[in-house]
């Protein structure tokens, strides 16, 4: 992963991707103790930042091959960014799904034109039907974050925060980005490696399901105990990704991890005071940044929210506690 | 009012007001029958277009007398846009509201450093306590939109709008605004007057509080029945003002209606849609673009999402019933 690659990702999606606001309000620095930069990505096309990744790698694919179509395994917002960016291309999508996913995630996703296949997590293969269709169709494999292109996609928002912290003059020394698998946190880190290399990019994940901040401590890949327990489902993974551990191994400063307590205090806290919808696991990132402050350096800081495709009862949820 | 005063607000607030976003999704374009752009105001500082009027009037005053400080009634939006504007200026201000405003608007408005002067609406006169408050400290009234600087700055809106369907090629006839006394809406018009004549700027205002939609039907100031009862409490204004209207007149198309029940589902669809917090004044606009298709012209629509400072209660009523 280079700059190169990340500049020429922002090239093909000039005008398709949106270049998102970097928000801030005086009440969540005065709760921080600190001025607190927040990059709008829930804002972005689907309500998150995996649009970018996808258009990425989408636009990037060779036009035969690409006419043919792609293909993800997701449930989630990277589902969303694939089908929409697809469409766009005006080729097809087909999205594999648990048949256990929620509705109205299999419904956005179809609502986007993409072909849904639904498949039995007990007794089916994902990636025998995955397999099985792209030999049939011809289809590409879009994977989520451990692909070179999509990591160069997420990057490009480390491009827009390097040219809008210059604009408005903003002093940080850390950048801080909700993690999953390290697509978003390698691209950017790539990116501000060479546009800002005064501010460290760090991870911020859910308490139990640190295995970004753990293996950046152990200097080698470690696993989470468990696959799921957190409302931050957006970022859960397993692990570090093959590429992205590497990359957030050479740039990366030290993890922080949050409560889901404080990801729902900082849902209410963006919705009153920046007027933005967070998911649980985009808000993990300014959720660092109000409560682990004693953990934070430099005069400002610059924090990622990454998505706002948030279930509408766990919303309320948190209104009803916070707001 | 005319473009170069417009352009002038633009220079002194640049890197001060924030450059919002013009938002879209397939799925709203689906319910409104074509494609729809949402600029999100709501994400402007302070939740609404307000601060950039109150910008534009402040960074207008003569520094010597600027620095004895600004004066606004207001327990609104206004109230907010000033309070904070000045403190970004570094001067003081004093608004004056009622003893019976929402508590969190009080504490808002106080947050931004503002001096809070409380009147009993029944005994007292907020125009006689303000006369003498401006007297004995030397202060400017900022008025909340029958004001020349307000206007240009507020008109702001519709230079970046135009800027962003430029970008974006936008084939669109109508600009849908939310109209309360015709600040935003006589800027935005007369923006769009010079810089995309071809597009029309229609007021849009909630059922029984359509003064300016009657006005315009009438050629004259018209004058609503009753001075309270709508949801929509940041547009309901008695008449559109003595200097919003000549131009409103001179440059609008048709005003528009929609029910509080419209504000209420669209406030839903902003949220899920859009990531974005509306309140109920600021979503009238995206209502008429969703409701009333019907009556609008044009490939694509533009509508102004004006302000998200809603009242949480209600807020979590619209996402129970809507979404």
């Amino acid at each position: 992963m280079n700059i190169e690659m990340i500049k020429a990702a922002k090239e093909r999606m000039l005008n398709h991707a949106r270049i998102t606001p970097l928000l801030s309000s005086p009440f969540i620095d005065d709760l921080a103790g600190r001025k607190v930069f927040v990059k709008a990505e829930a804002l972005q096309h689907t309500g998150s930042f995996k649009f970018r990744g996808a258009w990425s790698a989408i636009s990037a694919i060779e036009k035969t091959k690409r006419s043919k179509g792609v293909l993800a395994f997701s449930s989630g917002n990277h589902a969303q960014g694939v089908a929409l960016a697809a469409r766009e291309h005006r080729i097809p999508a087909t999205i594999i799904m648990p048949t256990d996913a929620p509705k109205i995630k299999i419904d956005n996703t179809r609502g986007m034109g993409a072909d849904i296949i639904l498949y039995d997590r007990v007794n089916e293969s994902r990636e025998e039907i995955g397999e099985k269709l792209a030999i049939e169709r011809g289809l590409t494999l879009i994977k989520p974050y451990d692909e070179p292109y999509v990591i160069a996609g997420q990057g490009t928002v480390g491009l827009e925060i390097s040219d809008q912290i210059n604009e408005l003059k903003v002093n940080a020394k850390n950048l801080l980005v909700c993690c999953g698998g390290g697509g978003l946190t390698s691209g950017i880190a790539t990116a501000m490696a060479s546009c800002a290399p005064h501010i460290v990019v760090r991870p911020v994940e859910p308490k139990g399901f640190d295995d970004v901040a753990r293996s950046l401590r152990a200097g080698k890949i470690k696993s989470n105990d468990k696959a799921a327990g957190s409302i931050c489902d957006a970022i859960v993974t397993p692990q570090p990704g093959d590429l992205t551990f590497p990359i957030m191994k050479q740039h990366c400063g030290s993890g922080l991890v949050v409560s889901d307590e404080e990801c729902l205090k900082t849902i209410a806290i963006a919705y009153s005071r920046l007027k933005i919808v967070l998911e649980p696991g985009g808000a993990v990132a300014l959720a660092a940044a109000i409560f682990k402050k004693e953990l934070i350096e430099g005069d400002d800081v610059i924090a990622v929210a990454s998505g706002g495709n948030v279930d509408p009862t766990l919303f309320r949820m948190a209104l009803e506690k916070y707001s």
